[in-house]
């Protein structure tokens, strides 16, 4: 299996990203595309000890940088390395892409040149967002700011297939995000969707409130993109916030080693995407993984990782199917 | 002053509650009118030293319980403890009224004997929702589940005179919660709201995120109440997770009281309105103070002391002369 890496996306790019990418390689057994400059990658890949590793560049000079328009850079950009990356994948070449940002130029490319599975109109970002509760998955956690009851619904369908598939739940529970357990509570969307998740043959136990994010009630949490970038965002802030408070009140009274110790177990609970790396960008046709801008290598490792995981899964393979299941229940051609 | 309390409301009612009122007519000096049961409130008064107190009872049999659809109840028992209660404000005879729920209760008897002021059609909910960013309010913790931006504008103004008033922040800044810095970014209400709020006359920094709840960027960050219910109930969630895994993570490695004295810290920090034992009732023609149904008397002693501070703020004549300005300035007559 080969994965491609865009290697000049990230805040640590190149040298981050390749030092990742050859340690996943050796790691995973995985081989390494790496699109970028060919010099720049060459000079990088040679800091690294690459016995028993499979690592190939495929060159080109462009690439994406923070703060640009990604759509508008992309039509400037023909040749960006996340492009490139990404027609890989397209072209067979590869089983996947990572890139490590910016966010919107991956999705954008993913868009462009893999397109979406049949019937979803917008990629879909989510996954278990907090180490407490690590059997509960929230989605959208991605940019889909203002849903229709049918996005929702898609959500919930790419919800069970992630836990199915990558979180081992046979039989996923499915539940809408809103502001009380019965039907009638709930904002217009959510008081919409609820009949429409009735009838989908899921395994849709309700509406659940903020406090069950943290409960375990539901394997599957459906939210916008609106209210899932606020949650996340906040929780992150929490966590760092919560971190200075440890350190303010156990500097003194126990080890150093101890206070580090647990900052680093409450950082990762709060921020789990740094603990798996990345997550897969979900209904697009081909797999890709979104890493952080922030990643260094060990992130950009488990998000090659990552990226293994759902070729081996059958990622895409999978939604389609389950897509296909829900629609000839509910008897809409495309929901 | 003299203040007028459910003392059937809440889930310790009325032995809690009437506890409370003892409290808080010794500490904070005011007259308390109990309204409820003529004999269980002498009953509960007598297990109390009343010595220094000026507390009355306005008798009715009446009340609302836990679990009835509050409209649907009040129109069944036209006497209960909170309509009567809620009346002696209306007629002069109390500065405030505070219950302890249910709270949708409380709501409907604010709305249907004291009315909303001109131009704002339901009530608001808010205040500092997080210890840890104490110069902070988000508006509307209530529930205004879909809301127009013009009532997110009124939100914003009445954030304002909270600010002002009860945090003694001269010129509070307002933001918009939403998922990105710039104008363009946000779910259809927001960037609606935008460019009302930059006309407003408010001291508007535009949109903030998720992280900047904890920030201190913002005196008063604007929501609708599907994100504010549900924000609010997962800080509290998470709170209560992280005092588990501080227990579990420091047992046996720090003394048991210190262990204790954090748990409680943080359950504070993360349950504010535990902490502040309840908030008012905004836009609505009188003071309203809405205290947890959880309250004990240390909550609703508490809840009493802000009935007071309102009172004395003169919190409905400064929404008043507030609404009356930042609608002239958008010329637009009952925003």
């Amino acid at each position: 299996m080969k994965i491609a890496i865009d290697a000049m996306g990230g805040d640590y790019a190149p040298a981050e990203i390749v030092k990742g990418a050859v340690i996943a390689a050796r790691e995973y057994g995985v081989g390494i595309i790496l699109v970028g400059p060919a010099e720049r990658l060459e000079g990088e890949l040679a800091k690294h000890d690459r016995s028993g590793t499979n690592i190939e560049i495929v060159a080109t000079n462009e690439y994406l940088v923070e703060g640009e328009h990604p759509a508008y850079a992309l039509r400037q950009k023909r040749h960006a390395s996340i492009i490139v990356a990404t027609k890989l994948v397209r072209d067979g070449k590869a089983a996947a892409v990572v890139g490590a940002g910016p966010t919107g130029g991956v999705v954008a490319s993913a868009l462009q040149v893999l397109g979406t599975v049949e019937g979803v109109a917008r990629p879909v970002v989510g996954g278990p967002f907090l180490g407490f509760a690590p059997d509960t998955i929230m989605m959208d956690l991605g940019g889909n700011v203002d849903c229709r009851p049918d996005q929702l619904l898609d959500f919930a369908i790419v919800g069970t297939v992630y836990a199915r598939k990558m979180l081992n739940i046979p039989n996923p529970s499915v539940a809408l995000l809103s502001v009380g357990a019965e039907e009638g509570k709930g904002n217009e969307v959510v008081r919409e969707s609820y009949p429409l998740f009735q009838k989908s043959g899921l395994n849709f136990i309700g509406n659940v409130e903020g406090y069950d994010i943290l409960s375990g009630r539901a394997n599957v949490i459906i939210c916008d993109g609106f209210v899932g970038n606020i949650l996340v965002k906040f929780c992150e802030a929490l966590g760092k916030t919560v971190c200075q408070w440890l350190e303010d009140q156990l500097g003194g009274k126990l080890p150093e080693s101890d206070i580090k110790e647990m900052v680093k177990s409450m950082l990762l609970a709060t921020n789990p995407a740094d603990a798996i790396g990345g997550g897969p960008l979900w209904a697009v046709n081909g797999i890709v993984v979104v890493s952080h801008g922030r990643s260094r290598h060990e992130e950009i490792a488990k998000a090659i990782g990552q990226a293994k995981s759902a070729v081996e899964l059958d990622l895409v393979g999978s939604l389609k199917t389950e897509l296909a299941a829900a629609r000839s229940k509910l008897k809409i051609p495309g929901i």
